[in-house]
């Protein structure tokens, strides 16, 4: 197959060029690098099925060539409001990402009758008021909040998604993404991962809030991978979440990082609101994953965490 | 003042232009004539402040000369799922009248630093697990149901006009739309009054499905146009409902547009689901519009019925 990448130069969608360059498929990938690294992509450069495009999603996209498959990765993701790469500081563009660039991207897949997969994200659960939350949970987003520049933009791109199906008979898929750790996340993602590990790194103590003990669901990026192409080989058109379903105390997360990269500073308690370092707390229900695409999470936590301090540890080194 | 108002060929577009105009403004309307009706419009052909641009918002919007005020109401919005003017069966063009649209506005609202007023809808609420709602309520809705096409598109909207106003400093407002009645309603609308209407008309009985007491909320028109000139004229940036909070039983409906029309014919029970005739069930609190425009609804249920019924008789005895 020849398949499109949106945001080919991000954490999620790097990785995806990787695997199916790697699944003996050629490769087009598209960033207009706003979020997205060249860096991700480097070790790509040259390789004889991979092309790169920079461009603008929310512009029209013409690709010169058939394409078999359309992946829309396209989009600032990050939570994080104290980072200029969070989607809160770049509302405009994670609202023009979301539904002008699905709007051409399925274009593209309606030009060339492709397939075509939308990264949706758990965020469309918004402050979800069911745990955990299955595919036919509705929803709780504000609409005017400042969240909904990515909530709304992601709840637009699959109704429109859909209506393609429904309508002009496009092949679609519609994953919905949770909390996702590994290589290549941002430094300053915002989130737990990254945080403990760039102090345990620094050998600081690691900052805990509250007593620890609130959990939070991280899927380690292969297992992600994994799901998200065994539902591109499927012919399942409604949503699927892809995430992982265990739940690891925030202490249990420390003290792994900890031992495995060797600090003995220990972790530093400190008051606040449980998950002030992290605003996402869902946690996905896999029934529908493990039904339709026979796929659930295998990476353990040690091996996951491993090698993303292993990245974490060059990335650190090299700036 | 100049304004631009979309979607002019429209039920509420052809009234707010009407309303505009006597006020002394300018206005251009602007219309592709989809859903909307240049019969509408037919009697301000010639009017010196009327000027009409035929375009389809979803594509970039140049008006020449100055627009101190834009307001966005193009759309399909009829429930009706067995008319071919019905969202359902508009899904790409509403979702691009709602996201494509509602940004080529506000870039000429941005263009020209001038005010923006978003037509959205209590469809935004969603299946409301609140009675009445107020613009605090979150809304419940299936982002990729059927009528996903219109609700995620207005949610998006709202959305987009929210990040204008924060991000790029736009002056915006964000008028949420209940049940609206009125001369120019579509008579296939598919809602309860235009259907008891053309059957009184026709001298038959008026269907009543089940005991018909089960009750609306609809506002009459101008009442509607009342509170949208308010709001454009106030300094509110946050959603307000406008529309009707007074329940009216469909029975009450049924007898007021017999005894006006003089159709002896009654009514006539039929079982079935409580609203299978009118698929929108919704009640605003108008506590904001009170408080912050001082609007309330004026027309009693008989004057604005009178009205309506004198617009069927007349476009029926000339189809």
């Amino acid at each position: 197959m020849r398949i499109l990448i949106t945001g080919a130069a991000g954490f999620l969608g790097s990785h995806l060029c990787e695997r199916l360059l790697s699944d003996g498929n050629e490769v087009v990938g598209m960033d207009n690098f706003i979020t997205g690294n060249p860096q991700n992509l480097a070790h790509l450069a040259g390789h004889p099925k991979f092309q790169f495009i920079r461009h603008d999603v929310s512009e029209f996209i013409f690709v010169p060539g058939k394409v078999d498959a359309v992946l829309h990765f396209a989009s600032p993701a990050s939570p994080n409001a104290n980072s200029p790469l969070g989607y809160v500081n770049l509302p405009i563009q994670t609202m023009k990402a979301g539904a002008l660039g699905t709007h051409n991207t399925l274009g593209v897949a309606r030009a060339n009758q492709a397939r075509f997969l939308l990264a949706s994200t758990s965020e469309i659960y918004g402050d979800p008021l069911e745990h955990p939350q299955t595919e036919a949970y509705w929803g709780h987003v504000d609409p005017i909040g400042p969240r909904s520049v990515y909530d709304e933009a992601k709840r637009f791109a699959e109704a429109l998604t859909m209506a393609y199906h429904r309508f002009h008979g496009i092949d679609t898929r519609v994953v919905r993404i949770f909390n996702t750790y590994g290589p290549r996340m941002h430094v300053d993602d915002g989130r737990v991962v990254p945080n403990f590990i760039q102090q345990a790194l620094r050998g600081e103590p690691l900052t805990v809030y509250g007593d620890g003990l609130q959990t939070r669901s991280f899927c380690f990026v292969d297992d992600l991978v994994e799901g998200i192409v065994r539902l591109l080989h499927s012919s399942e058109h409604y949503p699927v979440n892809i995430g992982n379903p265990v739940e690891t105390t925030i202490l249990e997360f420390a003290e792994t990082i900890n031992r495995l990269v060797g600090n003995p500073a220990g972790v530093q308690f400190k008051p606040g609101q449980r998950g002030e370092s992290d605003p996402q707390r869902r946690r996905p229900d896999i029934s529908r994953a493990r039904e339709v695409l026979g796929w659930e999470p295998r990476v353990s936590l040690e091996e996951g965490l491993g090698k993303t301090i292993a990245y974490f540890r060059q990335k650190l080194s090299l700036s």
